[in-house]
């Protein structure tokens, strides 16, 4: 392990979190709030980060442990000192709810602990639903965008932190990938806020929401979520953005350069939006008697799947009320989650793609032993490494899910709570079903269960491993 | 694939199902009941078994996927014939139900759609617990010990039938090695119903729950399960068979030949009884309160930590009323179950193992990229092949249990409720949670989610393939 190189990256990133809090700062100016909360965690922040910056590296190889290591560390750092402004202000005055609530916002789960959101600060609820957008493409994405580095390293911390079973790099350069990536998503998060703001909204709550819609997030301004906004049209930008973000940013680029037709050929795309779709229509049948008629009902149904499939999490109707079919494939659906290089959560489709085709590849192998049968996926044969590493993650994340359930039953709510509100920190969704559906919030927990959730949710953004190796004792010894 | 050789073994299938049958025909004469039931279905099946054996094959060779399709339709046949003794006389007049209850005795699984057992014929009660006692160590296992095959072709059929992600042979000869598992199967079953009859139950019942305890079923001749008994001895015995009939019979073998030692060594072995202890001890802290202190809970926490692991599904408390935390517990062992080779569904202790294994392998492959791992079984490096499909079964396992929650969502009950129910199916275990619990049956369910079930039943006992490939074209296609 390279320590001094590690140290310095993290040095880094404290830096540049100290930076960005200058803008809630900035909104508790505006707003004439006391501000001093953000002060003093900046202060600290920039004094610590600084001194890290400080250490000097005796080379600048990093190795694919050391990528994990940046990531996990750095999304720790970022949760535990994210909660202190929350804490200081009083906004969340235990410090364990306002870790579960700022780690909920970089994991971009959304789920929430407070019960009174409208009693929140202005520049806490800037603070709350920015981390969002922060977390949402990543905050080591965002280093490489502005650091200078050598490309084959720092692709070791890309790695670690864009979700997804492979991640290609746009260009050549890791540095010129970023940039574009987070070119990307500021343009699609202006967009969607000019948007909501011709709707209607307040030019507060339209850039909030946009935050929270780019990073696929969920946190409201309001405690009824959208629905407090009564807006079909509102409802239908939001529903539109969450799908758009749910998408691999890699289509968008390829769009960029004028490669219209190879990013409509993705077939983890057609499955995405086949999926939607079909879920959507079948779910408006469902719960048309309750919406009076079927398209009325379709405003609810699309803007809740794609709430689930996108992982973000905004509500505008209380789905616990719903048939049991409905609710059940709004769970079948939290699972899987968005496209691989999207700012969406859960297992990634075309994860789940690749370990279907080789399920099938395996079954037809069994029938006909001497055939040879590959993984295809875009027409490209998937290594068989790629197939296996998506294999072991459907595992690892199914033993996740399970150690999540088992220590958040310890409070001893119902089983649908406890397993849904498992998968749904797990998968960075927010709502889960029961007790922590739509209409309810995760304050009804302990602080042990909370803690348990808020490794939960970091778990699922980074995609275990750079957590899970930070554990493991061979990756502090020495070789 | 040869049709012509697949229709012989399929006839004698039928036969034996006849022979079987003569045993509650026996009963039914002996308590003095009308067995023109069983007169009728044995007539049916011998003539229809009688005239497929006829059917002359040009090769005796059978291929993979015939072993598959004998099993597959073989499992099928089973349940449907089975099904008409209980309609023809009336014990259970719906052939639905009378399908579903007869692939639950089969398939071991345990789930009754009766309300009223006592209810019930003598013969009619025998032949359901007979089912169990059949379809644990398998029907075509049962077959390979008295038919005359080519040890090869024959190997290909018990690979489809036995449990596990590997089956081994004990002697060189299939037909021996069948017959070595028949005869420890047997033995066993006459100890236990020995030990009941010690302990006061009835020849009838003893000899019944021994037979539902030996296929790790869990059909019992009283509504209130073993609990209608009252004794802490049952409770124990019922409770030690039911860990013995979960292990591997390898292991019984060895011991026979007295190799004790390599026989205890067994990984397999120490992680089921470790899992079993710890469950078992923790569930008892859990549950003090409810029966008056730690020890005697004990005795209830065994029980049911046992009746779950093995995949059996008798009852002696309901456990639905203990803290949610104990419920999680048996729901996350129930997706485990038994020991490969054993007569226990569920997932299977080795196929588990080797799932976490190669996950960690390729955890630690991520951090030192130039390290080699590789994962073991007993000392033994476990093939590559074994792992891919180990993964790859977990991994269908996941979308089978999905889509039968799914689909068993149709009814409208609650979400642990169908999500119990369908986990309780695919691991042929018996109770669920909710609605289904030790206290519930599975007649609330209508007609389709029971046909549902009934396949998911099947999918469970004979891991999948076996059905599964039944449906793919790739398999009727001419090659």
């Amino acid at each position: 392990m390279n320590y001094r190189m590690i140290s310095r990256v993290l040095g880094y990133v404290l830096l540049i979190i100290a930076a960005l809090m200058l803008l809630p700062l900035i909104c508790g100016l505006w707003y004439r709030e006391n501000v001093l909360n953000f002060v003093i965690t900046i202060g600290c922040t920039a004094v610590l980060g600084f001194a890290m910056t400080r250490v000097k590296p005796r080379s600048q190889d990093l190795f694919a442990r050391d990528g994990f290591a940046i990531v996990g560390i750095s999304w720790l750092l970022m949760s535990l000192l994210g909660a202190l402004p929350f804490v200081i202000s009083g906004d969340i005055p235990s410090y364990v709810d306002a870790v579960f609530e700022t780690a909920s916002g970089f994991t971009t789960t959304g789920a929430s602990i407070l019960n009174d959101i409208e009693g929140l600060t202005r520049s806490g609820l800037f603070w709350r639903s920015f981390t969002h957008w922060i977390g949402g493409m990543g905050m080591l994405v965002f280093l490489m965008a502005i650091m200078p580095m050598s490309g084959e390293h720092s692709m070791h911390i890309m790695r670690a932190e864009v979700p997804g079973p492979t991640v290609g790099k746009l260009v050549p350069r890791v540095k010129k990938t970023a940039m574009i990536l987070y070119v990307i998503y500021l343009g699609l998060t202006v967009l969607e806020a000019i948007l909501l703001l011709c709707g209607g909204m307040s030019f507060f709550d339209a850039i909030l929401h946009a935050f929270a819609t780019a990073g696929t997030g969920g946190f409201s301004t309001r405690g009824a979520s959208i629905g407090a906004y009564g807006s079909a049209y509102i409802d239908i930008v939001i529903t539109v953005f969450m799908i758009l973000f749910g998408v691999n940013f890699n289509l968008y680029f390829l769009m960029l350069i004028g490669k219209f037709k190879d990013a409509l050929k993705s077939e983890e795309l057609h499955v995405y939006l086949g999926i939607i779709v079909s879920a959507a229509v079948i779910i408006a049948v469902l719960i048309a008697k309750i919406y009076g008629g079927f398209f009325h009902a379709l405003r609810y149904s699309f803007f809740n799947v794609a709430t689930v499939v996108s992982t973000t999490g905004f509500g505008n109707a209380d789905f616990t009320q719903w048939p049991a079919l409905a609710q059940a494939m709004l769970v079948a659906i939290m699972f899987m989650g968005g496209c691989a290089g999207s700012t969406g959560g859960g297992m990634k489709v075309s994860r789940i793609m690749v370990v279907f085709k080789s399920a099938f590849a395996d079954i037809s192998q069994m029938i006909f032993p001497r055939s040879v049968n590959v993984v295809r996926l875009d027409k490209r044969r998937v290594s068989s490494e790629t197939v296996k590493a998506c294999n072991t993650y459907f595992a690892i994340y199914m033993i996740a899910l399970l150690l999540t359930t088992l220590l958040v039953s310890v409070d001893g709510f119902d089983v649908t709570t406890n397993f849904t509100a498992a998968v749904s920190c797990l998968s960075n969704i927010g709502p889960g079903l029961s007790l922590v559906g739509p209409a309810g919030n995760f304050a009804i927990f302990s602080d042990f269960s909370k803690i348990v959730m808020t490794v939960a949710m970091l778990l699922g953004r980074l995609e275990i491993y750079p957590l899970l190796v930070l554990v493991m004792p061979a990756m502090w010894r020495k070789k």
